[in-house]
């Protein structure tokens, strides 16, 4: 556990690119969780000419001028995922696989890219269900527990995991090889439902059945409902006001997750407004 | 009279010119208004950081990459000063001095530059205090005029104004030379307060008084209420929804008009939706 934040930014996207110019130009201590390549959305876009100032660009193009933009500010992206961000009340906690987080304020900048959930998984969310294997790790201590990795960074949590589970099945969604501890099993199949009683008991695959007590999907994206216990969502998106608000005090968002349409430059600007909001918090909390 | 547009873009800031772009690019049929130097408030900047992508730069390098973005899409900016804005109904009537432009939607991104009104001036707005002399004219007819002119285009006004009214004063806001026409009686001197019945009679000033029908204020900037007959009004911005519509049907706003934080990303972000909204309301009319 390090230092507490004054302001977390979770996303690197044009909307919490633009939050984290304003914490750093507010003087506020920030960090901001994300990709190398900033976003996806940026760099596989053919030309954009709809944001103002930029005009007959790649995506990459401007990339590398919001890259240049940080660097010039001396912003540096912290390449993790967060998994899970609880409110305690004074403050937030983020989860990330191996480390946890703190800060005052959250600006969810999380974009719009999240994968359908599988049959079950929302109503065992919570009962066997969960986002963060290795948060939730101490609670299935001998117990077996199964992982569907869409990622490679997965398979990192299910090494933790398999330290204190008694038995782990890794159910990759993408292609090898993989790098998993001898003791995991690897299941190279199609999980098609999540079912049980109560809890989790068991995963439906397209040829086979596990008996287990937990299933952790672990995805590029997760949901801000499901990333934020209590977030309100309206229409599949965070619930903002015009100060990009969300209903738990302290938390705020901005960009495609808060709302059509998905455009970068609304994006930018709602990310502006987010960190001057939580900048105001800030100071009024003192 | 000529052709009516699809979009009116009233204002020359971020927030206008980013919904000139995506105006553009949706192939609507529109027209921008404003200034030569797009705003006072970008060109007067010393310096700019916190506009993703572009930093260490002022206020007239980022005009100059503005007006290159423009002028690569074709965009002109109408170098016209909005006086009134009718709702009628089906369309909106734009008057400017000697014109009127017809739209079916509007775009408000007047940004928030405009003086205290005068004593009395709110109390009497159409009841002998108006902002556009030429539009009211014709109810002038014979009788006695007050114009007070914030810059060298109201001359322009009170000479039209001078060939239907009885008699017009021009109380000058600046300093000389004045181009007036001789039936005009020039008053130097400062305007303190409007008075009257149930209409205007009369206006005080520093060191005398008039006798008046009527008083045209002719500012820079009119204040977006007192622009668009009927438009709600919160905390002295225009209200607006996520989606910046107004509550006039038809009717959209962005930038620094709309409310807090003034700021240049979150206004061409605002533009940006605006626009988009003003597409979607002229798709599902047709
Ligand atoms: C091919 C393409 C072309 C487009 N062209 C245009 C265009 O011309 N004009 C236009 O205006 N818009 C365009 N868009 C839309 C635009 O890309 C989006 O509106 C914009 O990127 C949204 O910005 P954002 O910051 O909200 O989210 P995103 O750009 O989606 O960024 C979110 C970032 O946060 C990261 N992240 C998410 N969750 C977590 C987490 N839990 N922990 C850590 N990091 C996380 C993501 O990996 C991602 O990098 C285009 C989109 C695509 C896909
Ligand atoms: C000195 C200075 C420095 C600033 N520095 C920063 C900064 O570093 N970062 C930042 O984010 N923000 C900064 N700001 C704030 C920023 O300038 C504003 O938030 C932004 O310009 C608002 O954009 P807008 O499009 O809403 O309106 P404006 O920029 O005010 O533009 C409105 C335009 O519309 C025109 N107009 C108005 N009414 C009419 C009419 N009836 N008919 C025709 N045209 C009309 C006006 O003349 C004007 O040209 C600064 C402001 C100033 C004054």
């Amino acid at each position: 556990m390090g230092e507490r934040y004054d302001i977390a930014i979770v996303g690197s996207g044009p909307a919490g690119l633009s939050a984290a110019l304003n914490a750093k130009i507010r003087n506020k201590k920030f960090i901001i969780f994300g990709n190398k390549n900033l976003t996806n959305k940026l760099v596989k876009a053919p030309k954009i000419n709809n944001y103002l100032g930029f005009f007959g660009m790649t995506g990459e193009d401007i990339k590398n001028q919001f890259e240049a933009h940080l660097n010039s500010m001396d912003i540096k992206i912290t390449e993790e995922r967060i998994n899970a961000i609880y409110a305690m009340g004074d403050y937030f906690a983020l989860m990330v696989n191996n480390e946890t987080y703190e800060a005052t304020t959250v600006i969810l900048a999380t974009g719009m890219e999240y994968s359908r959930p599988l049959k079950g998984e929302e109503e065992y969310l919570g009962k066997g269900v969960g986002y963060c294997a290795t948060c939730d790790a101490p609670l299935y201590r001998g117990k077996v527990v199964t992982i569907i990795g869409h990622n490679k960074e997965a398979e990192e949590e299910a090494n933790f995991v398999s330290e204190l589970a008694g038995l782990v099945y890794y159910i990759p969604m993408y292609k090898g090889p993989y790098e998993l501890r001898t003791n995991i099993e690897l299941v190279e199949d199609k999980p098609e439902q999540i079912k049980g009683e109560i809890k989790v008991d068991k995963i439906v695959l397209k040829n086979r059945e596990l008996e287990t007590d937990g299933v952790f999907v672990l995805k590029d994206s997760i949901s801000p409902g499901q990333l934020v216990p209590g977030l309100k969502i309206t229409d599949n998106h965070i619930e903002v006001d015009r100060l990009m608000k969300t209903n738990i005090k302290g938390c705020f968002a901005a960009g495609d997750c808060v709302g059509i349409p998905y455009q970068y430059i609304k994006s930018a600007g709602e990310g502006n407004i987010a960190a001057l909001s939580a900048a105001k918090y800030l100071d009024q909390k003192k």
